[in-house]
C-alpha cells in the first residue's frame, strides 16, 4: 500500500481588516492570512475519519476572533500568536505554519480633524511566514512586487561565448527587476525577546533599495549579492536572505532602419519586454549561519 | 451578402520607456501605447487586398520612433502627435485612436550626486485616450487601480425592502472602492491652446481623493456624484466625467458564536469579500455639456 | 451645478451553481451573473436618499432565489426572467441589464451507474447580455477565451510601405488569435417565440471555428469577415456580430547565427510573443440590419 | 563578510512552438521552457566577473535551436536533452533544471484534406521538471489547472469541535477542487531506458480523474490519498506524487428568508465562493521510496 508522506492542511487567504480608533484618528491593519496545520493526520487520509481534524472553517474563525481579542501589532506577532494557539490547544496538531501578506495604506489628508480616509499604497506587499513545531520558531519576513530600475551604472560583458551566444556586450544598460525577498530571523526561542518586527522590516526594505541604487552593476548577480549582504550586515537579527530577481529586460529600440540614432547618451527609447526574462536567485547568509529558507526547486 | 460595419485595427500594448538625461539627473516616461486606425478598409475585409493597409508593425515602429524624435511630454501630447501623424500621412486612414497607460516612478534617494534610480509607484495607473477624425479631437484622461477606503462616516439605510431584501440597515460601515475614472476635456480644436495636461491630471486626482474623503456618505452613489461634480467644478477644462466604482465590501466578522462583541466602536474586525460586489457607475456633466464618453454597455 | 448623466448600479459577479438530479444522473449549470439597474435614481446621487434604491444585496438574493424557483434553462432565458422581474416589480427601475458568463463542464466517465462527476471544460467562456427597457429586449450572446491557430494557409503582403515599415512580406505564416465574439439576436419582442438559445450558440460556435479553419487568409481582417459573415448567413436569428481578434504573433525563430535553417517547409520553430499584438475589430451585419452592439471606444 | 548560499540563474518562460508537417497533416508542440543553471558562480556574485557566466540569452537561443535540430518528442525528453547539454558543455555549470509547461491543442475538423487548424484545449497545463547534476536525473511530471467536481457522494462530519467551530456537519456536499499534481519518476540513470513519458502522463491523468470520481469522500484528505495512491499503484514507473488541492467551496444558498427550501435532494442552488478556501496538501509514496519532491514551505 502506498505510504502517506508529508501533509498539511488549513484555510488559505483569510482577508482580515482591523480598524482601531484613537478618537477621530483611525488605524488600519489589512492582512491576508493562510493557516496550515500538520500532525497526526494519517487516519483522515487513510480511512476518512475526521476525529483528529480541526476544520479549516474553525481555523478561519480563529483568525478573525484573535484579530479582535488579541489585536494585530505586526504580521509576525499575529502569526506567532496563532501558531502557538493551534499547536498548544490541539492535541493532534504538532506543527503550524502561518503565512501573511500585508497591504499598506496611506492617509488621505483632509481639512477636518478626522483621520479615517486611506488610499492603498500598493508599492510592495509585505510578507511573513511563521512556523512552529511546539518548541522552535522560524520567522521569515519579506516583501514582493517591489519594482526598481537603474537607468545607468549597469554594464554586462566578459561572459562566456558559446555557439549560441549572440548577445552584444554593453557598457550602459538599464537594470530593472521586481524584488522578491525573504529573510529569516535569528529569533527562534520563546524565552528570548522578539525583535522589533516593524523596525526590522523598515531597515531591510531601505537596505534593499539603497544597495540596488548605489551598486555600480557588472551583473544582476552582483547587485543581488550587494542587496542581500547589506541586509545581513545591517540587520544583526537576520541570519539569511533569499532573493529572487527577474531581469525585467529593457531593450534599446532599433531605430536605425529609419535613420534615427538611439543610443544611451540622451533620450534613449527602450522596448520593455515581457517574456522570456532572466531569473537570478540566490541566498546570502551571515557567516556561520545555516541555510534554512528552502530553495524553491519544484513549484511547477 | 453581410455588410461590414464599424472596424478598426492597430497594434496594442507597445511598452515604451524613454529616459532623458539632464546631466546625472535622469527622467523617465513609462507608457503602454495602443494604436487603432480606421478608414477606407473595406477591401482588406472583403477581398483580402492589403493595398490600403499600413501594417500594425509599422504603427509600432512609429510609436518608438516618435518617442525618440518628438519626445514624450505627457501621454496626451504624445497621443495627439501620433494620431495626427496617422490621419494626415495615410490617405485611407480617416480616424485614429491612441490609448495610453502611464506608470509612475519615484526616485530612490541616494547619497551621491547621481539621480538615476527609481522605484515604481504603483498606486494608480494614469490613462489617456486620444481620438482624432481629421478635424476634431476628443481627449479623455483618467485613472484606474486607485483603491480608497473610509473607515467611518458612511451609513446605508432607508432603501426599498422587497421580498428578497435581507440586508440590515447600518449607521457606520466601511466604504471602500477602486476608483476607475475617465474625464473628457473641452479641448477639441487644434487652433486653441492645449490645457496643461499634467496640472489638470494632478488637480482631478486630488479632487477625486478629496471628495471621497470629505463626503459623509449616505450611499456610494452620493459619494460618486460628489467626486464627479468636484472634478467638473474645479476643472473648467473638463466637460464630463464617467466613474465606475465597485463597492469593495467589508463585512463585520460575526464573532457572536464565540461570545465576542465586534461592533464598530473600536477595534472592529472585518472580512474583506471578493465577489459578488456592488458596482456603481455614472456620468457627471458640466451643465450644458453633451455626454460623449460611451457607456460601457456591452463589454462581455 | 453639475448634471447627473447616464447611471446604473447593481451586484456584479454572482457565482451561482445549480445542480439538477435526474435520479443518479446530475446536470449542472455554472454561471457568473451581473445585474445592473437604471431608472429614477437622481435623488440617491444628489441627496443620498435611498427611497428608490433596491439594494444590490437584494438583487443578489434574487439571482439565487430565481435559480431555485424558476430554474436555469439557458443563460439567455435566465437573464430574461431576471430583467423582466426587476423592471416590472420595481416602480423606479425602468431598465435592467443582466450579464452572464457560463462555464461548461464535461462528465468524467465512471464504471458505476452514477453520473455526478465533472471536469471543467475551460475551452471558451460563453457569454450573454440581456437588456430590457420595459418594452423591447436586446439579447447579445457570445463567447471569449477561445484560442485558435492555423499553421499554414495564411500569407500577408501587398501592404503600404511607409517610412516606418520594416516588416517582410510572407507567403506562409502562422495565424493565431483568441476569439472574442458577441452577436445580437433579432428577437426583441416578448410576443414572439424565443429562439432556441442553445442550438443557436452551438451553430455560431461551429461557424466561427469552421470559417477560421477553412479560410485561406490574406489578412486577419479577411478571416474576421469570413467568420462573421458565416455566422450571420447561417444564423437567420442573428442580426449582427462584433469580433475582436488579437493577432497572437508567432515569429519564426532566427537561427541563422547558428548556421541552422528554419523555414516553414518542415519542423519550423516559432517564438510566441506576448506584447505588443495586432488587434483587429469589426462588426458584420445582416444586410438591412442596424449596428447596435456598441463599439468599445473608451474602455481604458 | 556574508556568505553566498545556493544560487541559480537562467532564462525563464521561453515560449516555443514547433510545427511538424507530415504532408498536409501538421503536428504542433507548444511549450513554455524555463532554464536554471548552477555551478561555480561565486565570482559573478562577489566581484561581478562574468568569466564563468553563460548568458541567459544564450540559454534562450539554445532552447530554440534544440527545438529545431533535435526536435521535441515530449517535454521530458526535450528537457533531458537541454539539461545534458548545459551540464556537459559548460565547464562551470554543474547543475541544470529545466521546467516546462505544455499547452495542448485539438484539431478543428475541416472538410478538406488539410489538417493544420487547431483550437487550444485549455483543460489542464501539463508540466515537467528535469534536474541533472552531471550523474543522476530527477524527473518530476505533473499537471495543474484541472478543475473537477463531484455533486454528491461527499460528506463531512465527526471532526473536532473547539471553541471556534461553527461549521455544521453535512452528509451531502459538493466536492470541487483544482488539481495540482507533481509525480517523480523512478528513472534517474542514463544507462536505463526512459519510460514512455506520454503514455505515463496519460495514465496518471486518467487515474487522478478516476479516483476523484469513484471515491465516496469522507474528507478531501481521503480523496487526495485515493488519487495519489492510485497513480502510484498503477504507475510502476512513479515513486511519489505530491498533490495540492484547494477546496473550492460551494455553499448551499440560504433561501429560507424567502420561504424557499433549498436542500440537496434536487435542484439545489450553490454559491461558489472565492476566498478563503481550504487547502489540502500531501505526498503519497511507493512503499520504500524516499520523499524527494520538496514540500513548498516558503513560497511567500
Amino acid at each position: 500500500m502506498p505510504i502517506l508522506g508529508q501533509n498539511q492542511y488549513g484555510k488559505a487567504e483569510n482577508r482580515v481588516l482591523k480598524v482601531t480608533r484613537d478618537g477621530a484618528v483611525h488605524h488600519v491593519k489589512d492582512l491576508n492570512v493562510s493557516v496550515a496545520l500538520s500532525g497526526d493526520m494519517d487516519e483522515v487520509h487513510l480511512s476518512g475519519s475526521n476525529t483528529n481534524v480541526l476544520t479549516t472553517d474553525a481555523t478561519k474563525n480563529t483568525v478573525f476572533a484573535f484579530a479582535k481579542e488579541h489585536g494585530i501589532e505586526t504580521a509576525e506577532q499575529f502569526g506567532i500568536h496563532l501558531a502557538r494557539h493551534f499547536v498548544t490547544s490541539q492535541e493532534p496538531v504538532t506543527g503550524a505554519r502561518i503565512r501573511i501578506e500585508e497591504y499598506a495604506w496611506e492617509r488621505i489628508a483632509t481639512p477636518g480633524p478626522g483621520e479615517h480616509s486611506f488610499v492603498r499604497a500598493n508599492q510592495e506587499t509585505r510578507t511573513a511566514q511563521i512556523t512552529f513545531d511546539g518548541s522552535a520558531w522560524q520567522i521569515v519576513s519579506g516583501l514582493k512586487d517591489l519594482v526598481v530600475m537603474n537607468t545607468t551604472d549597469s554594464e554586462f560583458r566578459g561572459y562566456v561565448k558559446d555557439r549560441y551566444t549572440t548577445l552584444q556586450e554593453t557598457g550602459d544598460r538599464i537594470l530593472a527587476t521586481e524584488v522578491h525577498a525573504r529573510w529569516r530571523h535569528a529569533w527562534s526561542d520563546d524565552a528570548r525577546p522578539e525583535p522589533d518586527w516593524d523596525r526590522s522590516y523598515g531597515q531591510a526594505r531601505r537596505d534593499l533599495l539603497g544597495a540596488f541604487a548605489e551598486t555600480y552593476s557588472l551583473s544582476l548577480q552582483q547587485t543581488l549579492y550587494a542587496m542581500g549582504s547589506r541586509v545581513v550586515e545591517r540587520g544583526p537579527e537576520i541570519e539569511e536572505i533569499r532573493l529572487s530577481l527577474p531581469n525585467k529586460h529593457h531593450f534599446l529600440a532599433d531605430l536605425s532602419p529609419f535613420g534615427i540614432k538611439n543610443d544611451t547618451a540622451d533620450g534613449a527609447v527602450y522596448f520593455a519586454a515581457d517574456r522570456p526574462y532572466g531569473l537570478i536567485e540566490a541566498t546570502v547568509l551571515r557567516d556561520g549561519a545555516e541555510q534554512r529558507i528552502p530553495v524553491d526547486l519544484t513549484n511547477l
